[in-house]
């Protein structure tokens, strides 16, 4: 059966507050800088009170990806979970205009929607702190087996792994894509994310209910709890069937079969927030390689919407990705 | 008695909600580029469903300039009214964590924080649409006479004669201000507010309840109901005690007495957002007015928090405007 929609990325629902900060902040407040924290609504507010003046802005990392993929021309859908309050509606109306197909019902009890305190420091490095509200209830119940048997490939996040019942939704989707003979996509996420759920990813990746993996440096080197990222990619070249490596200015590769493909990073005249950079090179790759382009074109649609997407505050693309993919040559 | 607060603006507490769009989208909506409408709330949400993905910032053009001039180094009140809902914890938490003093009380119910819809088209003009909510509510009893007392300048925005029990509180501040021997400034805030309130806007400065008059060319056009800026300005040079006038990258003027003293802009690489352009450009002048400069230095701080405003999204500043002050030589 042929696919209607390219991708389906499933993940935490959340609105991104940004705020400018300096290292000494992210000192000060305990941060591990360039990491992603759990916390909870107590702290969400008291860290809200400490922080400057802040922008609002839809993101969660698969949601950012949908959203990648619409610029690109893609047919996405998304499906996680916000609470029906003020920032539930600003999520589920910024991903639609965004051309993504969403469809979740709202929680109408529970914890509020979810969100992600984001400090940018002067180099555009992000630290981000995440209250997970009303996506920590994501069960299978809001996995829409219709959506999932249309896309050619089904994007899950490592972060789901952290809400307990998401975990079920997350397996739910991926017997699912399966059963309809689709691939399974999964981000590890975050270095600090894999420490906490290294044994599962690595089941996951084993037991091939993962087809495809993308990871960046520090994520596949905690995987395989090494420095040394040379030894990690090639456990990770054995053991995945398929995987994306990226690399910041260092470019990305791509392994198959024992095979790898890589390709250099797009320059950026001033990396303003890295803020959605992996989830954005997985939309330019998940693009490619769902509409059957080879690996390094894939790759090169991975890195010029990376590159945008860094050249600005916010996680989504703030031009039309598929006219600057026209204008590099890279699609038609 | 010395001031301990430079300045104490008061206006519409509002949010933003900014979006890209293009020229078509602003005329199938029935839109004048680059005014400020005022819509109800049925409006807001046909509007909103019909626009691209936002980016919500706090706004409000005095809360706008308080947060400039704080960026300046002033000392800032606000006084402006909210409700507790979401949008209005994000507005009270932006303005104080920018070092502005705001103590009004979110009102406990009536309608929603105000918020303003605006579509950045491509040359950076914003086009407003407003819902002013909360806002409207504001009454005489909201405006604290310690705050306006101890204040060298009481700020007012045009906006604020939309909602009618805001007009009293308006009238009830000049004249504490005045009762203190403080001075009074009003900005027109957009042509087409002067063209709903030409007659009072002109009583205001001709009976001396203004002290200063901040106005745009369109808008000084508009009061004196003429396209000839020259003509226009000889009357406002007439019937102002004082009057600072923006031309965008004309510069900006400041007459008192008969005599004008005039700067030039200060150019920009890229003008990516014009909004908040004037309010900046106050906050500049009037840190600089309140601080005992002369008028070409303050136009000039002016011309520099009006150029940091439109060279990013958003109408408050990103960067440290002292700092900036400093750099240029502008401030020791």
């Amino acid at each position: 059966m042929s696919s209607s929609l390219d991708v389906v990325t499933i993940g935490n629902a959340i609105v991104d507050v940004l705020s400018r900060a300096e290292e000494d902040f992210l000192l000060a407040q305990g941060m591990a800088k360039g990491s992603m924290a759990l916390i909870d609504e107590a702290r969400a507010e008291a860290l809200y009170g400490a922080m400057g003046p802040g922008v609002e802005i839809s993101g969660g990392s698969a949601a950012n990806t949908a959203a990648g993929l619409a610029s690109l021309g893609g047919h996405a859908a998304f499906i996680g979970l916000v609470r029906d309050d003020t920032l539930g509606t600003v999520f589920a109306h910024d991903i639609r205009a965004a051309g993504v197909a969403y469809h979740t019902p709202a929680a109408s009890d529970g914890p509020s929607t979810a969100r992600c305190l984001i400090l940018v420091t002067a180099d555009g490095e992000r630290t981000m702190n995440t209250f997970l509200g009303a996506a920590q209830n994501l069960t299978p119940s809001h996995i829409d087996a219709q959506v999932i048997v249309k896309a050619a490939i089904t994007y899950l996040e490592g972060y789901l792994w952290d809400p307990p019942a998401a975990k079920a939704a997350f397996l739910t989707a991926a017997d699912i894509a399966h059963g309809a003979g689709r691939q399974v996509a999964l981000t590890l996420s975050d270095a600090f994310c894999v420490d906490r759920y290294r044994a599962e990813f690595l089941d996951l990746i084993r037991r091939g209910v993962v087809d495809l993996v993308f990871a960046n440096e520090a994520e596949v080197k905690a995987l395989y709890e090494t420095a040394d990222f040379d030894a990690a990619l090639i456990r990770l070249r054995a053991e995945a069937k398929q995987a994306v490596v990226t690399r910041s200015e260092k470019g990305a590769l791509f392994c198959a079969n024992g095979a790898v493909v890589s390709v250099p990073a797009i320059p950026v005249s001033e990396v303003v927030d890295t803020t959605g950079a992996g989830d954005l090179f997985a939309a330019g790759f998940l693009f490619g390689h769902a509409r059957g382009l080879d690996p390094a074109s894939a790759l090169r649609l991975g890195a010029l919407a990376a590159a945008e997407v860094i050249s600005h505050v916010g996680a989504r693309p703030q031009k039309n990705l598929a006219d600057m993919a026209r204008e590099s040559g890279l699609l038609r």
